[in-house]
């Protein structure tokens, strides 16, 4: 049989089924970008590829999915940060032009070329480590010519490098200064205005909110999901950082793909999930950059059988991290997750949270040939290992 | 005057002094790998370069310094940290031969090559991050002949690469089980036999000792230490990890360059450092990967005017970590360090740590020309962010 690449002398980490998908004499075959045949050599129909990658029985893991980033945004915040931990108060950093507002200021300023160039080095970041798919919010911007602006950023980025971008519209991110006192009054722009001309434009995959206390009420949450409903667009939600608002079962209600965060998530939420097939996206980077303590229920997620997904929740405000590597490190570390649990939190499941379970997330016939072929002599070492980037290869779209 | 190079059209933080030692348009001249000239292009001398490099206003510091690392080393123990994540007791992992009498095995059955081959990946991990020199410490071989190899494997790193490398003779870092029962025994061959031998050879630039209640007694360490006085080598001591043994202020009382891990360091031993002008180097890989919870005493510390490094202690069992930046990130995200402190930590202090204050860790005429060049607006990007790598160029001795 024809195809453009054939790849062998691998040992391969499908994700495909329930664990890792174990094959140590395999091969891809990849034809147009779609794979043709992954599994053991011997099973396979004889190929004959315009290319031929012999992998030095190194291991082949699908691409990487980060299926939850803010990559696209405006301004720095190292000394912001420096301040803090030099023992400026809050109050001293909202002088110095701190806080999330110095971001949305940063990020309304900036043209959709110079977006594009702050986010290029953080994307890069995760290429270098396999990276295949990125999730990009916007949520900086608070108006409408702004969100979309970032949006455009973000759906440029695909334009600019070798990787698949899916947007999530989060005009629901903050209350904008102009709307302080107001947020019934934003909420309603939001969901009225900006989310039909972000959705008009096709701009954004699906659309998001933050439902917390010093956030949006579920009640307003409630709002943008209904007219996210009417623009046909699927939702995912910031739910249970900081406290229990029962977002996540509100999430499920509205078939969320995803709940994220999730720290103070309770039982009904967690059934709620489970029901509904939502994803729990884990960001462990915020929660180790802002020194939380409150762990996400693992043990009970994984009870009640709810898929997982891992994420860097790269931002400027609680979480600058732009390694796949290390997110998974933190989630066995911090939140005591198994090496099969991390890696199909950023394959299989984060394919999932992002609605891509039938395009990306394991290495099937059918799917986009979206590889990473690393230097390792175990699966265990992409997740072991803390600053060492063992990718030898990067494969996407089959190229 | 003449010069090799010359730097140029770059910003500065020399390290030297107490703060950051900030200069905003700088000029670094070096001749033969030494510094000739660092400080305000104003102020330079007439330079005459072979080479002259313009640095597009990027930040230059001093090349990173990791003081403290298990880099050589045998064996892989990713997965039996995969099966201890996975809820396996420290019996099963034992039958399964893990432990760090897996990587002493492992290790004792390498030859000097293969023990080169192993490191390589981690200490181009370091490279790529800005490192420019690196302590390395035996400890895995705890026999006299593959003690020495360790170290000669160390040592050989220097050839392979353009980084200097400090050795570190850790024969008392754990009881090789034909001394079972018998640790006073082990640590008379280690002072007696061991130490001398590798002193002859010229192997190690200092000696280090594991002192804690699963180590050796501070009785035990202090035979070590009689022992490296008579070779004529200065000491350094893993104290304080797990438990309080006093080993800090039985470390300064020998005049150690530094105390490392410190968690359970008391004020007593704050005291005895900063007389004797001990450095703490702080850990926080360890803390973090063991999920500890006791923090060491920054403030006192502080408080005391002990000066402060960090390092990544890169070692397979309790830190699998090859990343100066991300231990900067940790120490002030775990640690509550200051950026100021952080990267005094990898710099000024590192070299204080190895006894090479006059060699380097800053900026300054006389110095080893060994910088590192960023793309970063700030010095804190450096501490801030995680996983992103914004190394521009690393100079080594001036090339
Ligand atoms: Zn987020
Ligand atoms: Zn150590």
């Amino acid at each position: 049989m024809r195809c453009d690449t054939m790849w062998h002398d691998a040992r391969m980490a499908t994700m495909a089924g329930d664990g890792l998908g174990i094959v140590e004499d395999a091969l891809i075959a990849s034809d147009q970008g779609v794979i043709l045949y992954a599994g053991p050599h011997a099973d396979a129909p004889t190929f004959e590829p315009d290319e031929r990658v012999a992998c030095g029985g190194r291991w082949i893991t699908p691409g990487l999915i980060d299926c939850h980033t803010h990559l696209v945004h405006g301004g720095n915040r190292a000394n912001e940060w420096a301040m803090r931990l030099a023992g400026a108060s809050y109050e001293e950093i909202a002088q110095a032009g701190g806080g999330i507002v110095s971001t949305m200021k940063a990020t309304r300023a900036a043209s959709e070329d110079a977006l594009v160039a702050a986010a290029l080095p953080r994307l890069d970041a995760l290429i270098a480590e396999g990276v295949t798919t990125v999730e990009i919010k916007s949520g900086y911007g608070l108006d409408t010519e702004s969100e979309a602006r970032m949006l455009r950023a973000a759906r440029r980025l695909e334009s600019e490098r070798a990787v698949a971008v899916t947007t999530t519209f989060l005009g629901a991110h903050a209350l904008p200064p102009e709307f302080a006192g107001d947020a019934d009054g934003y909420v309603a722009m939001v969901a009225d205005e900006m989310l039909p001309a972000i959705a008009r434009e096709g701009l954004a995959d699906a659309v998001d909110a933050f439902c917390e206390g010093i956030g949006f009420t579920p009640a307003q949450t409630g709002r943008i999901f209904a007219a996210a409903a009417r623009a046909g667009l699927p939702v995912k939600l910031h739910a249970e950082q900081l406290s229990n608002q029962q977002g996540a079962a509100l999430a499920a209600r509205h078939d969320a793909l995803s709940a994220d965060h999730l720290e103070h998530l309770d039982g009904e939420g967690i059934a709620a999930m489970a029901k509904a097939g939502t994803v729990a996206t884990l960001l462990p980077g915020a929660y180790y950059f802002m020194r939380e303590t409150k762990l996400p229920p693992v043990e009970a997620l994984r009870a009640a059988g709810v898929p997982i997904a891992l994420a860097t929740d790269c931002n400027p405000g609680t979480s600058p991290l732009t390694s796949v590597l290390l997110v998974m490190n933190m989630g066995a570390t911090l939140f005591g997750l198994t090496v099969e649990e991390c890696l199909t939190g950023v394959t299989r499941n984060a394919a999932r949270a992002l609605g891509q379970a039938g395009v990306i997330g394991t290495i099937e016939a059918g799917k986009r040939c979206d590889l990473a072929i690393w230097n390792v002599e175990e699966p265990a070492e992409l997740v072991y290992r803390m600053g060492l980037n063992p990718l030898h290869a990067r494969i996407w779209s089959g190229r």
